[in-house]
């Protein structure tokens, strides 16, 4: 490189080092301790293959194989998601007063908790891999679902997110529920509740709010956003339930609306495509848009044509 | 690690392997023969490198590598993907009775018509980004959309995808498709036949269901669904025709919902933004929402503000 | 491998190796200087440690290791940077008549003042993330935005990919956005004008056009699209303005579409969700759509039922 180009290189880097001087809130200088992202979506993907044994793992695992293969992920998991969980809780914790030690140890707690939870994950997931094959008749088998249903991936990493959400571990669930939207358009975050037989298609664009309550048997599909109505106040609204309710049963077609902390949306209703809605819904209800009105223009005669019957929505019923 | 600590990992790795004879419909404990999602990504990696030679490659070609690098990825190709078609046959075929030397050669077999259609899916392909060229004013090169433009990925997988569902593989067409969604927010299923000269802009939300016909010069935008209309009968629907068929030289602009079986959208008509519609259109017609009627609220005086012209959309004709 | 198969391989080799010299447009046999997309996505990647220090380097920094990284990064950056600006010029430059000393020149000019703006960029990178933490009641703090939200990433992909356009770099530009695009659903073209303290909700969905400018204090959600109007005349439309303009502290709301060159959305406007607007609105105006016309049908009789109270859209007020 030439030394002109080497000379003014180190001017750049110089400036911008000032600069981190400046902007403190986007700079981490100590972090030796930070959580790693990496490190997190590791531990998601070793997930998986623990929760789904054989499908994702490099060398497929026999009925002998197998208890070494969960000995070995159980074991390297542990380690890295409690070095997450750490870093995650000194990141958090008061610079001033924290008892390191005190942290580890919590961490310790939190991800053999966290790790006790695979065997009933296991039970939820597969009920969701069948609410996947029952609602979708281009599912030719439960294999096609586990390999490839994004639907699947979210809502597996959904329910690994929460369950440290309700251990109080700040971060780490972020992280993950982040990096299954990347990877699926599909955006949960890890405080929603969803019970199970739970079931997205599609999925991309989905936006599940952090207070959303979902029962047992939903079917939602692409696009359909469960978020908050006025989002103008910001940060006054921390804590408060801003997310809808939607009981069990009930199904939510593509591009649906359903906002507000008090809607609740009652047992089996149905509500249609593209509804936009943020008043609660009686349940065995089905909603739907009164059909729109459309323009049909010959593109010729630029004259309005007519339509031989009207169009009518009848889709949902 | 605490002896304490290795204990309580222990006891749970037995209780997940435990979980494992419980719900067997989604673990796969004799799995070497699986089909693997990352050998299957890897094959569309490489066939993308064949079909548009020189863009992806680490270290580029020229014309005289260009036969080296041609016989070299074929050879990996195909050792890869009859592998892949392999084992997923042997998943699908009746455990007791299967044949396996038969399944192998039929294996070799398919994979060889398979390759066998890339100089085909190049003739497509060269009209694909024609298409993308032609429809997309920020567009300054094809080589910028072959380098970058997600439709043009979505839409190689997707020809890829086509051939081997028409050969009646199993599975390794869906992992593929999945792929790309994932890549691109586009999802279409491997089923659905889509003529040549495709375009798609910006792509984010597309749905493209398993029974869709598309004619050839069609171009749809972000956010379309070509769907189903009632989706709550859910397997029992498998096989039937349950999306629309467009027919040539139609365009479909962002977030329109095309749904049905028999529904059949006219040669060279115009869908609009956000129309929603389940019948049949005929040829040559522009097809709009009605005007939407807007409230204008002064936000000082909270009082409706009228504007000095009708909101009108004319911007489909 | 069988000899019978190995001819045959051999045979479709030669005739995708003939397929090369019919579709000329879609192949680069002579590509050795092509831009390299990983190269590419490598730089952004290194920006990101760059501009958020510590965030996510593999082994952290402190306060000490920071200069080093720097010095180190900023002198990788260079390189790799130089090398794809100078491909990408050799390749839109003019074949016969291209001075290649003149390109590497110009190519070493146009990184270093790239280079230059790096702590600018962090200036306006800190105000987007205190935008999103001051936006989003869902966000615990500062690190959870840059660890994970992905409209901070498409955003400072953007500043990177903006200043690279404004130095009439091609191709590098689209290939950067085109990567956050596939990664957060996030759809910007390196020529929009975003103002300052940006901030962007869930955001899959979003599409940003060439020529749309933002002001500053904007926020916009999932779905929104700025778009343009008639897209039919294609390439003959290139250059013009097609994007709407939108004034400084102006919402939008998910799955809103603003469309047309000549729509400006006055300041401190709020446009409601799935309002699809063509045309000018003066400051300080709420927009929403009229209230939508629901129908609830009873399941069971299906009958229509009545609500006790009229659906009322009143978030936006």
């Amino acid at each position: 490189m030439k030394k002109d180009i080497q000379n003014r290189l180190k001017t750049i880097s110089l400036s911008i080092i000032e600069s981190y001087k400046t902007y403190k809130q986007i700079s981490h200088l100590n972090s030796e301790d930070l959580p790693k992202r990496e490190e997190v979506i590791d531990v998601v993907l070793r997930l998986r293959e623990v929760l789904f044994p054989g499908y994702f793992s490099k060398h497929g695992c026999n009925s002998k194989s197998v208890n070494a293969m969960v000995d070995e992920e159980i074991d390297i998991i542990y380690k890295k998601l409690h070095k997450q969980v750490y870093c995650a809780f000194v990141l958090y914790a008061d610079k001033e007063n924290a008892d390191k030690s005190k942290l580890l140890t919590s961490a310790e707690e939190k991800t053999l908790a966290f790790l006790g939870k695979i065997s009933y994950m296991r039970e939820i997931l597969a009920m969701d891999v069948k609410a996947a094959y029952e609602g979708d008749p281009a599912a030719s088998s439960t294999d096609e679902i586990i390999f490839s249903y994004p639907g699947i991936f979210a809502i597996m990493t959904h329910r690994i997110a929460h369950e440290l959400h309700l251990l109080s571990v700040p971060l780490i669930p972020r992280i993950m529920s982040e990096y299954a939207h990347a990877i699926t358009g599909i955006d949960i975050h890890p405080g929603a509740k969803i019970g199970k037989h739970f079931f997205i298609d599609h999925g991309t664009g989905i936006v599940i709010g952090e207070t959303t309550q979902i029962g047992e048997y939903v079917r939602i599909y692409q696009g359909v956003t469960l978020g908050a109505l006025s989002l103008r106040a910001g940060q006054s609204l921390r804590g408060t339930k801003r997310h809808p309710t939607l009981e069990n049963n009930v199904i939510v077609y593509a591009g649906a609306s359903i906002l507000g902390g008090n809607t609740v949306i009652g047992e089996g209703v149905v509500i249609g495509s593209n509804v936009f809605i943020t008043k609660s819904v009686a349940g065995k209800t089905n909603v739907s848009m009164k059909t729109p009105e459309l323009q049909y223009i010959d593109k010729a005669s630029k004259k309005s044509r007519k339509k031989d019957e009207d169009m009518m929505i009848d889709w949902v019923i």
